[in-house]
């Protein structure tokens, strides 16, 4: 009896350790990290500097992973390049899941409340990385 | 005479550390690191794996600092979201000068040169983080 038992036991925990490995295999492929670019184009007479202050916080959302703001570079004008914008956010997320948790995460509906009326257009680009 | 010499030497070491931060400080500031966005609209009948093993040739140009290539992510669409392009670009670099020397690196010129009939148009943002 004791034996038996012993042995259901080892098969359980072969059981365990059998299939965590799948599982987190079935984690690791429903994770798809991906990056969330943000342009905005703001009012005239917004001040560029308290905007950046204000759009920074975005990067303390819990799911954000690497966050990054900036305007724009002194590069060549050419046709394909557009500078008109005048603030940019580059949010990196671990998941799609993360990307979603972030759009209602209450710093982020903060500062669409407290800023919305500072722009007169934003674009968004999300893709998988 | 003797001392005169070492107070000179000692002045000359001096100057010379002292010199050193300041030009280290001039270059860190000349120095503005950057991201490169690309997004590609790609030709009916492109396959998007093949052009996307073309294009990542781009990251290996000399002067990249960070390389991602990706597809639109299937977030919520909504109207500030542009999920109408196949593929994007996200290039880092540690200077505008690298982004300048990278528009002329001989791979990037080979990726053009191999694949601009492939799409029908593309769209690039410059900013400095």
């Amino acid at each position: 009896m004791k034996s038996r038992r012993k042995f259901l036991q080892t098969l359980t925990v072969a059981g365990a350790a059998a299939s965590l490995p799948i599982q987190l295999m079935a984690e690791q492929t429903k994770k798809q990290k991906m990056i969330h670019q943000v342009f905005f184009w703001l009012k005239n007479g917004v001040d560029v500097s308290d905007f950046i202050k204000e759009a920074s916080v975005l990067g303390k959302c819990k799911t954000v992973d690497k966050f990054y703001i900036g305007t724009p570079a002194p590069t060549e004008a050419r046709d394909v390049v557009d500078h008109s914008y005048q603030v940019a956010c580059t949010l990196f997320f671990k998941s799609i899941e993360d990307q979603n948790a972030y759009q209602v995460d209450p710093l982020h509906l903060k500062f669409i409340e407290r800023n919305s009326n500072k722009w007169s257009a934003v674009k968004v680009y999300d893709f998988v990385i």
